[in-house]
């Protein structure tokens, strides 16, 4: 059987092992927590993150250089702020030639940079464009129970695109190719921002129609914003985006909309954070996209409203009435700009 | 006070009649049903479709001609099939060189004309290109409680959009102007195949990443088949398009959503349609749909899916599973395309 290595065994690194152990692939699954990889080896079950039996052709190393030797390709799957540890480590042992796939949402703070810029910069003869991420609407528990599921995987390099849409292929995970990394990025990241605001909404007490405008007219800003950064717009029409935003805006179980809800309720950011007890990425991601609109002055009224949200102690309820009020406009005119813009080039 | 006239006193045309008499005007409430007229100016409610005490302003009548005596607008919001009657009578009494404003969705069955096509066929001297068509994400129950809510008004007639838009804007309901009519009636129309399916996948037991890929790649689908038959893709991206889907396939009391969820769970089309004991939009538009994807030899594999289980005994599984088996693709492609001819033009 070929090895396959995926790095990170919370819910999300867990699942994906659990698909390339369907496909046949002897999967050794790496988590930095010996005691984990020893409950996980010795209960073929991994309790805290999800609750089903695991294949018996995953096995959990806490040695990242056993993990990975001899693997035919490298899954990562830890939290943003763990991608530069764990490729300075990986370096050392990383088989020639062979691709690295990330599963990871989210942009580094201060630098802003992308999953996939933190790991070619850590492992210097890596190049960026070899980086395939992995994106699209996919809780890990329904992965788990082999409930339908589509992603994306995009990379530069088109043949370790192939690879990784290979390896994960079956037939309860239907995997896309795409060359867009920036865009399939962007989405994961940026939607992150509009499940805050739909939180905001429903913890308003306003309906789905209120809901449903957020999600189209958040969705069109986010479009502007990472066009403008050189992502494709149709990335944002894809699983990563759209998709993914659908399925993150209308879950109870998103820590982001949760987040909004609780602030629409009338609790401070900081009360927030303090109840919940860990780290809110779509928090960290209005500042940097407040700070890329700034920079590249792109209009995104949603973003901006939420910031003051967040940072200026705006209640919600002006951020709406001032949303409300803009003054009146034609629905595509900005898009319509975009993708002319984009096509006739 | 201005006039303005609402013909149809259901849910959406008395929520409709709220907000203009919000805006001020003197509105005047159609309804064929003497009765109905009678108790709304009795007991100013109409109690069968929504639960709000209704502005003094509105007026409630049994009879057309007095209805849309002095009015600087009409709105139409009667359903699709009594579109033409609607029209035959409202002729004699037109008042000239006034916009008609239509808020219905569907497709009329066999001919497979739009809203507007029935208006402007059965009122000779009123143009196609001067209806506008309001349209989006707008629970009726919640614009009658003033939550807030976006919409498009589209028309050719960029003066009577702009009028549309005038009459109903406010800080609970803002109004965006689109020149796409075919885009934004198509987008309303098609949005209930993708309603159906979402509620078969959830009858089957899926969750909401198969929900979530179902809404992405159906919205690719009907983007397809509309720029196609000549709308403008990116009306599928605005409120009309992805905001109404995403309201349609989420709710609960969506009809269609309901519909689909029963067959998920096994039950035939004729015993859903009986005990619904209602018209199930969506079933004919898949109908037509199907009729058109042949015609115009545009690739609706969901559609088509759908279309096998509602009329050629296929079971929801085997769609799924056809479905999720395609051949490997990347994501873009199709899309890309039509972009690219449009915007390249």
């Amino acid at each position: 059987m070929e090895k396959v290595a995926v790095l990170g065994a919370g819910s999300w690194g867990t699942a994906l092992a659990i698909v390339l152990a369907d496909n046949g692939y002897d999967v050794s699954l790496w988590t930095y927590r010996k005691d984990q990889a020893e409950e996980i080896n010795q209960t073929k079950r991994n309790d805290k993150y999800l609750d089903v039996d695991l294949p018996n052709n995953i096995t959990a190393f806490h040695h990242l250089d056993l993990a990975v030797d001899g693997a035919k390709a490298i899954v990562i799957v830890v939290p943003t702020k763990a991608i530069r540890e764990v490729c300075r480590k990986l370096k050392k042992y990383l088989p020639p030639s062979i691709p690295i796939i990330h599963a990871t949402k989210g942009i580094e703070p201060n630098t802003l940079k992308r999953v996939s810029q933190l790991i070619s910069e850590e492992i210097p003869n890596y190049p960026e464009k070899d980086v395939v991420v992995l994106s699209g609407p996919s809780h890990a528990e329904e992965v788990a129970l082999r409930h339908p599921t589509t992603v994306t995987a995009a990379s530069e390099n088109q043949e370790y695109g192939k690879i990784a849409q290979n390896l994960f292929m079956n037939a309860s995970f239907r995997v896309y190719t795409s060359t867009d990394v920036l865009g399939t990025e962007l989405g994961g990241a940026l939607k992150n921002i509009i499940a805050l605001g739909a939180g905001i909404s429903d913890g308003l007490g306003f309906g789905d129609n209120a809901k449903a405008a957020l999600i189209t007219r958040g969705l069109a800003e986010i479009t502007r914003l990472g066009t403008k950064l050189g992502a494709n717009p149709l990335s944002f029409l894809g699983l990563s985006g759209v998709g993914d935003l659908i399925v993150t805006c209308t879950s109870v179980h998103s820590r982001n909309w949760r987040a909004g809800n609780l602030i629409g309720k009338g609790k401070s950011l900081e009360t927030v954070l303090e109840e919940m007890g860990m780290v809110v990425e779509g928090v960290r991601t209005v500042k940097a996209a407040y700070q890329f609109a700034k920079e590249e002055q792109v209009e995104m009224p949603i973003t901006e409203g939420i910031y003051d949200v967040l940072f200026h102690k705006k209640t919600p309820k002006e951020v709406v009435e001032q949303l409300m009020k803009r003054d009146k406009r034609e629905e595509m005119d900005d898009l319509a700009h975009l993708l002319y813009k984009r096509f006739s080039e």
